[in-house]
């Protein structure tokens, strides 16, 4: 295998140190500064600002129908806390803010909802950043770990004001998160399944060790989407039922929709790395099978150049001719050399019977040597 | 493997660009343009007309017990939505019927149920299109993604009033359907049962490489398979036990032995797929049993003809006989020449005692050459 | 593998024409002529009877507390739907009986209950027939596919008046019937088990091609037999908890022994699936074994012969030894020709002594050659 | 393999013929005769007696708190037809203890319950015998198989009134008699875990063939261990729900204990299957390590003396040096066979140095053979 | 594999002899001798003591809210004897805080709490000792089996007063117990997961028989991981249901927070379970690879230099080439060595474009070699 530089992606398992008194809130050391910015909305407009100072946002609500603050970057444990704060978030739901981790879930606190997502790109290796979601009846509240951001559709909806999302309150807007984040599954699927077609032409047409690496790091990242979605489904068919919550009829069929996308994803997750363990299975018969070709050739070869050499040998003996009738009188004889050369041929052309008669002759033809 | 074209068929993911609005219609590139045509029907009769234009259906709604509109080609979003329109179809809904995608599903929008089937037909490869049904009190509307019809034999039922088809509602209709479909899995299963005896007495009489990449294929189209079915085996049940549901006592049963198709298809898949999974098994050990076949002929070839060769060796070597009497006095004797020969034969009969002693010689004979 | 013909058992899977009307009834093409004969049967006596028309079945109900129907052979469509007028069977349960296939149930039609099970048979390859029941409160119709009939001990114990059979009723008669069934597959998994000790210890001291097909063969039969009676103890266990049906609290008791007999025989067929799963495995390992011995072998004498050889080759070669002192003095020399026999001798021994070293030489001892 | 006699241990299956009434007894063919003993407690005192006639058992009856009757040996079907009747025991259950088998179960009967449960022991093998129990308010019956003991420490704690055994009633007997039982395969399992130790420290520093063999024992050993005691938990989960049963309070904290003991079983089985599995890989990967490294040695070896031969061979060709000048001159060069040494040389230090950088001389070093 | 001493770790089984009474209290051989501390505290304070006397304890009782009593040493049976008295602790759990094992647990006693935990590290090996906890309304016992102690900082928050540890009641130390021996766990699982990323590494790089133990040693510790946290996910989760519990409102908000961790742990032990299995199966291709890639060299070498061999083995050949001009006439051409130096190249040049054909002669450059 090439010397490239193989990108790994470690499990990411922030934590605190353990035995730190819960709720203590610490940012991770290699978080980016956050940044605030606002959208407030109802039927009849709506109002987007960055802001830079945390307590701004307090300005917003009761004011709207539905305000949005979305916090991108998660750097400044102060202004996480301060957020916490002004939306009474439970210490425990600020501290997964802040410990970003793989599994998704949905948690109730009271009358309000906590979420932990995951939004993915996929470049040379899957990025994987977290989205926490803290979302009660007038107002979302979004963290976002990094730059990955598929919400912007959502937001550009809410500008233009096409769909229902300025007509419907903040279960719908907390919906069109979760689709969104999970609509953003498809197209990292779909490279996926394009990479194991790719891996599946390879191992069949032209197998190398590269293959079994790059199988290893696919189903690696299945793995890591199979954490963020597995859970997010069981939640999400909770949310469904559980009739106390904050969902409207309308926005709970639309739930529904999203969970049907849930299976649909798991669904390929599955297949995929039942496809992806195939391809090992098949790298490893198709190795068995240039192993067992290699040994034909060795096998021919000695076969045919091995018994004509022993004649040659022979025939290469110093005994004294004069010395009796019995030494080696081919050596004087007429046509001993053309004799000895004839020996050699039907050996030889002994064994190519033979070898023929095995039908392994082939590998050496044309039909084996382009797989 | 031979260079023969390998068409493939990627798991279907046709999705929305990601973040667009819930409900958003837009037809697929290569979908066909759609063709309508309905057939309205009750005790007394039936009436099947080819439409040019959605609107058209407004005319058989309220006058026959069922309407029957069927779709051929999802390439007109707009002849799409005006019969979501007519019957109310909900928006989520018509967007699973222009996306199409590999899972099946039932759904239930107040009193109408949604279905996502799959309409399946084994050529070179496994040809998979999607049914969706749209099913209220008095009417079905099915909307077919391309040109397999397994739904000709339920036509022919109203057409000519065999069966009880046109003296019970559109639920007896939804059932012919729904039955229609999982009918047709069956040849289809057995085509690959066929397949995979086939594979099976290549993989032991015969194995080639080539039996891999078959076995993955059949592995692959099983897995697509699988998905057709499982969620409608979960789906019959619960229409089965849903007593709100539209389905009268007498279609209950009948749905009851969908079920048990649904159930009967799904073990053959499971089964088929363990066939499959032994089949690489045994292709492997077939590939070892080979490779040690091919070892023993050389290892017997290298034995039989390695030290005869030493032999002459020793005797063309060129010391001087007349100087010392311990020098290759062989090379003077009478018998010299038929002594080394000797030699060489006592030798290669050891070492043919040796072989023979180990049970090695078999692979000579005919008895492991026709495999 | 030698070139015996490998009696093979498609899965089996009769079905109607897809698009076949419900209910449609038509024979098998290869299906014997149907046979009816008829006990009835109560505490005080019983009668047996051939008949040769279905309809003469009708004077038997009602004149005996359980009248019991056996139908041998399914080629006559027309006798199974008097049959089936006679008692009321419903149509999907007449398809049920002339589409015979591989998976066990137990279904309800209002008071009466409808079984598809399996007898079986083990001679060259598992022979499987399907026995349908219909049991209603006074009559048990029993259809048998073919000649493999397991019930003649329920007959025999109606004959003698053994048993409770006679004075109970015909729950008590469709337990037997069940449990003769589940009582038959003890020695057909009893032949397993001893098919799997014989390859087991082929595998372990003998193993040959021949044992991966004998496994696989194993394999289908056991998946096979499991389809036959997984669906089954559901079934039983189902029939147990409903308190509504026909079982007396004495046959409840009788049913949950017959409960435990399945769970018995699938507990037997999972240890053998595993069983031989492990024995594929095996043999892999002594395949590897086996070529790594003969690898041995072949190293062992290449590097016993091939050194020496050069060494005759060396003092084969043809320098004038006139020409300087330099040119293969050695073959001049007095002792010239001991010292190159003691060179090959030592450079040998030394390899001998490396071979030894790393314990190789015990694979041309005894030891290894029994194995 | 070496040929030492491999005691096997087939799957036990005692059952009668397929047919026979419910509830015939017959005893197995190589059961031991019965041999019956009572012992009689209450809070005040007990008795002990050793019966050679079951009619002897009734005159405790009643007269002591708690009977315990117990049956070694299953050899005589009058006896325990007698016993039977004494103590009003169903004909299946008789049935059950006659016909051992390899299952656990627990079985309620009216108020009375019946278990089947299994003693161990390991030697050679794994020895299994079964233990029924038949349990009333006042008695309980034991039927052991054979010689098996692992009730003799409650029997003990009775005579020296030790614990509350003689306070308490049979419902606490019958913990003990369970308790005892699992209790007993602790030591079981320490041994299987040691064995596994063992193999495990075999199969890294010295693989052989006998390792399968010995691995697939354990396996197979589990597996009959697993059967014993995967249904006993599912039973003693559902005595200790079940609040009908005649269980006191204390008895069914002890009963928590017992059902704890068996997770706890299980889950040390599961982890030895899974061990075990492992084991086989591990045996693989070192069978195909050691292959490699015998090709290495035979490839070493070749590509040594291969080339030199190939010199030798050159200037041992007898082309004749007075015709021509271009006709072998080396042979007549004053340093001619000095340089054709050198040649070999070069050539073999050539391919050293190809094969170190290769980095393969290492199999030749004393780091690897000690594997 | 080096001779390094293996640390192995035994399943730890320790248990009483069986047949011993229930409640038998034997400290096991090699525990330590006990330790006992108290720590006291409530909103107003707290007071911490080493104690030389169980009975001290009880001067404690009553005066303090909550009483937290810590055991560490196992080995002093009658020091647990008396402390159970004083909290009148069940002889069963009495027995399970002496009787150390690997599974975790979580059972009520009345309105009194016992669980199982195990406190672990991660050193050469995985170190695992039992913590077990009764806890009662006012009361925390804690019994540690060694000198591993997690709970350090749980005692540290009681001394400062941070966070509420001192104001809520003993359920929210117990919580904080179970949090910290949770919390512990991360750091552990991170070292295994850098010990995989590293074994990934080697493997992919430089795959060496080593890693076969290395990667069965991280499955072996897995396992037990695996058997401390998977019940007491189970556990924690009835807690949190559990409404008759000792739980407040706050602190069950707190256990939803651990029964997170917990489901999180798991996750990822199963993940890391997964890519252990991989990497075995990479292991075993690159075994393939290098064995194919010898397997190539060999044949090479042999093929470029047998078939010249066997040309000097010709012209070696000591025919009279005076007797007849048949006899090697080209012994006697003007460039007649010349020409047989031509045939050994052209034979040779035809073997190696056969072999550049083939696109075997890679294995010979770099690109292979660092492999």
């Amino acid at each position: 295998m090439s010397k490239r530089k193989r990108t790994k992606r470690k499990a990411r398992m922030t934590h605190l140190p353990p035995g730190s008194a819960p709720g203590t809130l610490i940012s991770a050391p290699d978080a980016v500064q956050s940044n605030i910015d606002v959208i407030a909305y109802g039927p009849e407009g709506f109002v987007e600002e960055d802001l830079t100072n945390a307590s701004e946002i307090r300005q917003y609500i009761g004011k709207w129908p539905v305000v949005w603050v979305n916090i991108e970057g998660l750097g400044s444990a102060d202004v996480v806390k301060e957020v916490g704060e002004i939306f009474s978030i439970h210490h425990l739901a600020l501290e997964d803010i802040l410990n970003v981790h793989e599994r998704a879930k949905i948690e109730s606190y009271n009358d309000d909802l906590f979420l932990v997502l995951h939004m993915m790109a996929v470049g040379d290796h899957l990025e994987n950043e977290q989205l926490s979601v803290f979302s009660g009846k007038h107002f979302v509240v979004t963290f976002q770990e990094g730059p990955i951001d598929t919400l912007e559709p959502a937001r550009e909806r809410i500008r233009r004001g096409v769909g229902r999302m300025r007509q419907l309150g903040s279960d719908y807007l907390l919906y069109s998160i979760i689709d969104s984040v999970l609509d953003n599954y498809f197209p990292i699927l779909e490279a996926y399944g394009e990479t194991l077609d790719r891996l599946e032409d390879d191992v069949i047409n032209r197998p190398s060790p590269d293959v079994v690496g790059n199988v290893h790091m696919v189903k690696r990242d299945l793995l890591t989407l199979r954490r963020a979605v597995w859970p997010l489904r069981e939640a999400i068919n909770s949310l469904m039922r559980d009739t106390e919550l904050t969902f409207s009829a309308e926005t709970r069929i639309h739930l529904r929709d999203c969970y049907d996308h849930a299976v649909r994803i798991i669904d390929f997750i599955e297949t995929y790395r039942e496809l992806a363990a195939d391809l090992m299975d098949i790298y490893l018969s198709s190795l068995s099978n240039r192993m067992s070709e290699v040994m034909k050739v060795l096998t021919i070869i000695t076969t045919l150049f091995v018994p004509p050499t022993l004649i040659a040998g022979i025939y290469g003996m110093n005994f004294n001719t004069e010395i009796s009738r019995y030494n080696m009188p081919e050596l004087n004889w007429y046509y001993g050399y053309p004799f000895a050369l004839f020996l050699m041929f039907a050996l030889t052309l002994g064994v190519i019977l033979l070898l023929w008669y095995k039908g392994w002759l082939g590998v050496l033809s044309k039909r084996y040597s382009d797989k």
